[in-house]
């Protein structure tokens, strides 16, 4: 089959692989027909992880079951369905409790098993013609009957959508809030949509990409260009002195301040200030324990120069971590159906897998427009 | 009357000051029974805040109503009450909602309204003969019958024993959780009560002062050493290298590490490695926006060089900040009256008034024996 | 001054009455702009409670602040203000945990307080030029600038908006969950609001006015006629045969079948069977302990055949009460001013004091499109 | 191998039947240790059920695994496991939210699966020497190293220890609350057991029968006899007069007077009285929506004359259904490891399977001191 493989640092392509296959009798195979590049797949394209050379990429993921494993009762050939960017045995003690992003077995230790993602265990991408989905009764989502016809929106359920929600929940967003989101990247333009989904009076996006901006403000929210000033003082005077209720962070260890040099506490100390007294805030936005090719001293550790004393003093909440798409697809996945979600307003580029190369380095070089590539397997190459 | 005033760094005299009274219409007027010297007492004591001199310490109240204002409806003359270290108007958004540590109006700002504490308004503190009570009918908690009776555990309702439980609400503590908690001085040991009461399967208290470990062992905990080997490594193997299901921090800035020099990130880069990925830490030890009396650059900002990394990568979270105490003191009072909860346990000294700065010193160089001092006013000083 | 005066069974008249004045230091003196006509109202008109003749009826209240108290400290002459029906004293137990519905101190037993209100305390009423209202720093809501330009919908927040809101909240309503409302009366409607703001995926109101299911519709939900058959089927057939996630009962113990005829167990019973098992129930229509007048024997004494065999198979909850205004009020007030909620939607009439027996006559009889009667005290009659 | 089985009403045997053997890939055998006879075993041993003649009894297993299916991952040959009464498939939408007892694929329909009862599908029940457990992974609980020494304790996380614990959640009770417990049978010894370990201040059971109010005194509640004075009284004078926090439905359809006569709503009704306004309960105890048996109308049709209007005045919630007994087996196993559970103390008797009918008999006619009997059918015979 085809797939897209990284050679190494700015350097994938797409090749012959052998095809994906049924290996446990509880597997599912799947036919992609829609699977995104994220942003997590560029720490891995710009060779700032270990990403094993010769692997498939490609963690969101959607397509058509091919074939079942003899264990599957559930899903069915023919099913459309929607796979979760974390892969989860369905058994251990964080899938019983919806912590399938933190699963105990499919990638013992800490960081739960996802599909071609450095360090998330064994597992191949989707990127390609096919995808071998482990424990595939847990794992897909079986998607309604528009699925074909709403695809760029359920293809969303596989990482940002939800991932957008779950800032909003980590964040404890409650209808009334004020929310400030730091990024208006695919996820938080996601976490702007899912606070708007849940009744928050006002959502301030903060970004300095005129164009992510203004797909902030076609989705309800306020447009805070931290180019043009501080963003801290443009919250507290959007919400008299007091600071927003929640905020998110959606940008990661990555972030960078208005002369574009990276500083990995930037998002954190602002949201501390920009955030109320008592408020809390939820970080999905990526942060690593080693990142050596950094040039912050501390950085290098994964440590953080953070603003704790007025954190403390304010008494503010923090909640962490990846977000566990399982414990959110479903009720998502209902309200596109029903109209009231449409994720794929996000969507720039629609293209075939073989021109998934150049859409990497468009989307690496943050180039305008370039905002989320849905790539089709099943689609020829346009000429 | 007769008070604890403070003169300057390690300098406070019990003198003669005017006696508190009545001011406002909602006001209560309460004889102090009972008053203790707190750990954050210290704090102004030794002059690293900037406590006014001539100020009246004292935020941990008991006492029996002399008199009440004119528009106090509930509380009469000759109830025993114990007073909430933080002061709630009752009525702005925060103290509706619970959040009386926070209230708006009492000391506009951030950082709530206290009696007798540097940055929190102009109260006057109970280390005395009488305390005014503004807002009575919302501040006194009315004591039950017993209230005489058992008054060294109803006075810790005043702010340690809520203190140890908020630690324990912060870290989301359910029946059947592991817990580690780091600091054994009187909060830390409350959490440790309260782990206790709400069920937990394990308690963890990391120190390194014998006298008081071997309190927590009479609460119920393991004792765990950390200047007889690493406290993480010690965690990691009672809970099978998970990790516990819980953490919460009791110490607060001025930690130290076993050779006895401040860090004030030891505790929490410690508590992201010893609780498990996706539990929670509770943060109750006081960290400040500003130290410059520190020997840490960072710190002199209210800065820590923190784990983020590794905090992010476990999907953890962190809750902090002082207690509120009036959304536990019925409870807790419920649980003293039924005979469930004895925070007395780990008090070690009664004294009278006059005998208070002396108190102040042995505390203050953490001396031997010297866990919990608590001051009766009413009592004659011993010959 | 003019007020609303109840003289007996359907007979309310417009008279002069005494001056409403402060009374006690934490009183609040408000002129009053808007006071609307309740459904609950109606009980007391139609003479099916034990309403004291001579008591001025209202407890949908807004205006202005004219005097205050001596021990008032937030609350200033001026403000635009909105007064929750019921009436806290702010430091019993259950106010303080925001169960301000069951204020333990305003009317002592287990009903809570209410302005104007049968077997709710002797407070008199708004539909008059002033009003008195205890405790005022607590229970006057002061409204943002935009108050008098939105009066219509930030007057709703006294009763109805918060009770439909509530009505939601006690059923547990989350993104993506399916809702059946019974009754499209101003509740109903509100609680429809409710369910769309909270991002519910799919909204249906049964009742039998095609005026009031014309308004849920315009709301965004599903008008499901009960005249035209089963609603349990509709609402099963529109959700695969599941049953609707959550519940809400808007309607009380005088519920009618389709003949007209009442029946107190018609929507209960019939809310088991339309809401899928595991699902939960929010019941914000008026049940009574006592109904002497009742065609039904068990009704007399406040009894029901329910279904509770069923209820308890389906693994279903049920929570119930009047709403506690003050634990939405503000967070429903900033939507308002977000422009995110417009609850004046459903209002039909505007009138002036004077026309209020008349308003009465129409709302008590549900002639067609006497949806929600507001009344303006400072209106002239309309010739 | 031999196994009780079900020949008609008051008629169980223990015969040879086939042995029961890995029938899918995902199955796992368990050679059975430990099996208890259940108060709701006696619904269907009284013919009070639809129980099918020839099926095997037993919902309340522990044993040894000694096969596994080849699609079996986690569990392993030699594992000591506890098995919930409930059969989850793990991958449904209930399953995945931990409503495993609500199950969508394993019994379609509302009931959920269980083994050995009627109407919960066709599944073997375990009063015998093997069963066979569908989705293995799944459902096993495996039991830490102290299984064997303390075996009694395990076997009650099948079900009545987490159903007793399901009382509590489903009334959530919290620390200092005070609880009321309707029925000292073992699912009320249990409830009350939970009820301490949560931390509750004060609980107090009702019953009537001395041997079981004991062991309720012997688990730290307050035994309140209802043939000695009104129930209802009893707890609102311990209460002053307000009611207890929380209540507890641990008894069901068949409960009696003191007289020994059934009435449905018994329990139901003074648990409206003797919880406070606010107060909330959880129902345990078995509903039933058809019984055609009862000598009381409204019950044959599963209906209750229920004091709703009272429930609603105030404010009161209540929560129903079977326990998940997934969502609590981890931690409760977990607080009897750690020596702070001990659930084994209500157990009267350890049989050998052959005893079993005699068993029946005697736990039926509620013999003095046949609290709960533990069948163990790898026990000889006693002579």
């Amino acid at each position: 089959m085809k797939a897209l493989v990284y050679f190494g640092p700015r350097d994938v392509r797409v090749v012959e692989m052998p095809d994906a296959k049924i290996e446990q009798p509880t597997d599912v195979l799947v036919k992609i027909t829609t699977t995104n590049i994220c942003g997590s797949d560029l720490h891995m394209y710009e060779g700032r992880t270990d990403m094993e050379v010769g692997r498939i990429l490609g963690h969101e993921n959607m397509g058509r079951v091919v074939e079942v494993g003899k264990a599957v009762t559930h899903i069915k050939v023919g099913d459309m369905v929607c796979l979760p960017f974390n892969i989860g045995c369905g058994h251990c003690q964080n899938c019983e409790s919806g912590l399938t992003g933190f699963c105990l077995t499919m990638n013992p230790g800490t960081a739960g098993a996802a599909y071609g993602f450095a360090g998330m265990g064994p597992y191949s991408g989707g990127q390609a013609e096919y995808l071998r989905v482990p424990h595939g009764d847990f794992n897909c989502l079986k998607l309604p009957e528009d699925a074909i016809e709403k695809e760029n929106d359920y293809v969303m359920l596989s990482d940002i959508f939800p991932t957008g929600y779950h800032a909003t929940e980590l964040a404890g967003v409650k209808p009334g809030d004020s929310v400030v989101i730091y990024g208006a990247g695919p996820v938080g333009l996601m976490a702007a949509h899912s606070a708007s989904i849940k009744g928050a009076s006002k959502i301030m996006v903060v970004d300095n990409h005129p164009d992510r901006l203004k797909l902030a403000e076609e989705l309800g929210a306020i447009a805070i260009d931290f180019s043009k000033g501080s963003a801290v003082e443009q919250v507290l005077e959007l919400t008299d002195g007091a600071g927003a209720d929640r905020g998110c962070e959606c940008v990661g260890y990555q972030c960078c301040d208005k002369h574009g040099k990276e500083h990995s506490n930037i998002t954190m100390n602002e949201l501390v200030q920009a955030v109320k007294a008592t408020g809390s805030i939820g970080v999905v936005g990526v942060f690593v324990p080693k990142d050596p090719k950094s040039k912050e001293e501390l950085q290098k550790e994964g440590h953080m120069d953070f603003d704790f004393g007025q954190f403390w003093m304010k008494g503010q909440r923090i909640a962490t971590g990846q977000a566990n798409v399982k414990s959110y697809n479903r009720q998502l996945s209902t309200l596109i159906s029903a109209g009231k979600a449409r994720p794929s307003l996000i969507v720039s580029h629609e293209l075939s897998l073989d021109e998934a190369p150049n859409a990497y380095k468009h989307f690496d070089e943050r180039d305008n427009g370039w905002t989320k590539v849905l790539l089709k397997p099943e689609m020829i190459k346009a000429k």
